[in-house]
């Protein structure tokens, strides 16, 4: 095995473990085990299992990515892109439930995971953008300022999610108030697409 | 001086001190001295520094309520309403700065405080329904369920004012700051009530 595959074993290793007991119940140790590797081996690629849950974190955001991101990009209607990203979002998050809910709030994240929150946040508002841009390019929308109006959808929906957060107070929502709050989302989006329509 | 008379003018001079070097800084013996009453006194009527602070804050949000409460309620054109209450709400916001801002976040609300907050989520709630009503009794929203518009609405501006919050990160906003989230507030409200008529 190259670094680069040993890297990826350890990492797969790790989200099975994650995904099935939980992050908090999971060890170095156990996820050692269970590829038969050295101590010393498994710490060399990841200093501590917060690393190791960032690149856990990343590689399950780019199977997502890659599972319905060009599905959403390439669809013109934005009322459609919307409704599938907000589907394919909401049962990805259910999907990887217990390896997202480590991370109970926005206050507690450690230093660690903040690139790669930084990096979603990008990507969401850049993907935000696109869909204010989808509906006026197809002449749909009449917007004065795209950029501006895609970061307002953005930050309507991340306000949304926040609130839901918020009242499932110090745990992570259940799967249904998962699904509640996508309700919420589609509403809200569907409001604010009609609103912006000609 | 009736008691109740002698527990607003506790209020009274808290609420100076507060606004003027702000919650913590003030001290219960200050208070005492500027009223030329007794400790015993004061902490007869006020155990401590967090139950003054409760009744100050009712105070100010009554006092918010009677200045544009009527006002709001009384105009039957909900984006005209809407556009009086969010821009009363940024002024009453600002203008006591100093007392509000010493509670910076959701995750750090004393229980003596949580009564107060309730009665404003349901107060601002139960202004967001009615929103919603205005612009159906006159004829111009078509909604189905209008108390879950209201909601939906009251969410939306809820999580507009948490995000620019998490924005401000630990400190509360500044002046500048809260009127950029008015700016976001009247945008939301207009796509919202735009996407809404008929």
């Amino acid at each position: 095995m190259s670094q680069d595959q040993k890297r990826d074993a350890i990492i797969e290793a790790a989200l099975k473990r994650f995904a099935h007991f939980g992050v908090a119940k999971t060890t170095m140790s156990e996820i050692g085990a269970d590829l038969a590797i050295s101590k010393a081996s498994l710490y060399y690629y990841f200093p501590d299992k917060i690393n190791l849950y960032a690149a856990v974190l990343l590689h399950i955001i780019h199977e997502a990515e890659q599972a319905y991101g060009p599905l959403v990009d390439q669809e013109p209607d934005p009322f459609k892109a919307m409704d599938a990203l907000l589907k394919h979002r909401t049962e990805f998050i259910i999907k990887y439930y217990n390896v997202i809910s480590f991370i109970r709030s926005k206050h507690d994240i450690p230093e660690e995971l903040k690139p790669v929150f930084g990096s979603v946040h990008a990507s969401e508002l850049s993907r935000m953008r696109k869909m204010v841009e989808k509906g006026v390019a197809s002449g749909r929308f009449r917007v004065a300022d795209v950029a501006d109006m895609g970061s307002l959808l953005f930050e309507c929906l991340e306000g949304l999610r926040m609130m839901y957060l918020e009242q499932a107070s110090s745990f992570f929502p259940t799967p249904e108030q998962f699904h509640n709050l996508l309700k919420r989302e589609q509403q809200l989006s569907q409001i604010f697409f009609n609103g912006l329509t000609v």
